[in-house]
């Protein structure tokens, strides 16, 4: 049980929920550009930087709103951590499709759609819980599905790693796709900590 | 000064120790899958995951009863603090396991045992100390102990990379060690954030 | 509107100029230590190994102050985040010059040294802002300046890594390179990281 001041400001549900949405967004034109060629992925790069500035500006507005208003759904640090995690995500997206560009690399090995697949999904799911918690109800399916989406990237991050220190001869470009591969990984790492966030707070609420 | 609602909550110095006898078992199963063959090291890298799953247990115990607590012994972000960072400690060590095995290397240098060693004495004065936190009583040593240890950790983890660098012609190979010796730098890390935290709580509770 | 009670510790004021000053000193002799010979670059290493200590204290000794008082100027977290974030602007500026000696590389691509000139006219800004934190007053053009040096350092990064890579074909050598303009990146980063800690302080004043 929790003390709290009447009435919630619900705004911050549809400024988070807005903010996931960007995530899916960014995790489309992601796996889009990973099937492109080098003008199509120079575009579709642009168009996730666009992305991430959206996000980044949906994240901004929330810290503003956040420290002006004294009265807050949920704890406020909390709401803190969910936007700036929900924009960790949205960074390591825009990261990897940047050094795909930079780094001018070919094909990329299958193990990596299956990368963004993965974050494809866990971004869809977030889109749909942020919503609900204004009424923290339904949330448990959430987070344990992206937790066990999290494992599943996991496990193909380390095959992906192991591939590669198996398959690529030339140094360079082991350290240009590990790289990507890595900063993948962390993006399925920070909805991982979305969801455990949404955990928390659902606990908390209860 | 600072106001406080009795009774305090021991059970959490309870949970802080046992997180932190886990990293004591952590740091031994590392130090020995060093000098292990191929499959030692496979069934060695196995149970130290078991042994950082029981870490993430306790870990999620203290943050899951923290949310559900009014009074806690100590400042609630300080527990939680402390508690992720003990975690932190147990998931490089987990990782440099992990590392040297997926990374299939052979004999690490010697100076790798001793960077092990460092963290399994960080790791003991860690889990002597927790217990000292309900009377806040002879932490001081402890933490002087400790940023001492980091210290000697630090210079070794710079003949490290200096010797690598010299030794290892083989870029791949390099790149492989680099990892593993910074990761085994950060777990040293996060043994002096942790005593860190120790000294700014007993500073506070003074 | 925030409830505060007077009189307000105004020395924190000075602490954190304090420590930004030693950031000015840092960013110097960064940009002395590229131009210098091995001797040099040794002699300058330890001189902002020096500046880093200085900067160290200074930030403990807030971190102390924060922890012994109950009536802090501003959010006690502001502060706390305020310091640490100086902090780590001193510790990339001290991690890049103790790789360009421990790495033992030669001479380094002009765009460095436009990545340092950069930091150093960010901590200069940084300087003279914290003095201003008093009255809240003329604090916004040091934050959008400093966003606007971190948009140029970034740029200024990405052009670099690109010519790295197309440039340097010894593998272990593009390796350090590459982490020491990624480091000086960061370096960039954390003084943005102080930027927008200081408008949500105004912010939160205002």
């Amino acid at each position: 049980m929790r003390l709290r001041l009447t009435p919630r400001d619900t705004t911050y549900f549809d400024l988070l929920a807005a903010l996931a949405q960007h995530l899916v967004t960014g995790a489309s034109l992601l796996a889009e550009l990973l099937g492109a060629d080098k003008e199509g992925r120079e575009k579709l790069a642009l168009q996730l930087r666009d992305a991430e500035h959206a996000a980044d500006d949906a994240t901004h507005s929330i810290m503003r709103r956040l420290n002006q208003t004294f009265v807050t759904p949920f704890d406020r640090d909390d709401i803190y951590g969910l936007a700036s995690a929900l924009d960790d995500c949205m960074d390591s997206m825009e990261e990897a499709a940047d050094l795909i560009v930079l780094y001018k690399v070919g094909q990329l090995p299958d193990r990596v759609s299956e990368q963004v697949q993965v974050l494809h999904r866990a971004a869809e799911l977030t889109a749909e819980a942020m919503p609900r918690l204004r009424s923290m109800e339904h949330l448990a399916d959430y987070w344990v599905e992206v937790n066990r989406l999290e494992n599943q990237a996991d496990k193909l991050h380390r095959k992906l790693i192991a591939q590669l220190f198996d398959e690529v001869t030339d140094p360079i470009e082991l350290m240009k796709l590990k790289e990507i591969v890595e900063v993948l990984e962390d993006a399925a790492d920070s909805f991982e900590r979305v969801a455990n966030m949404v955990e928390t707070i659902a606990l908390k609420e209860s």
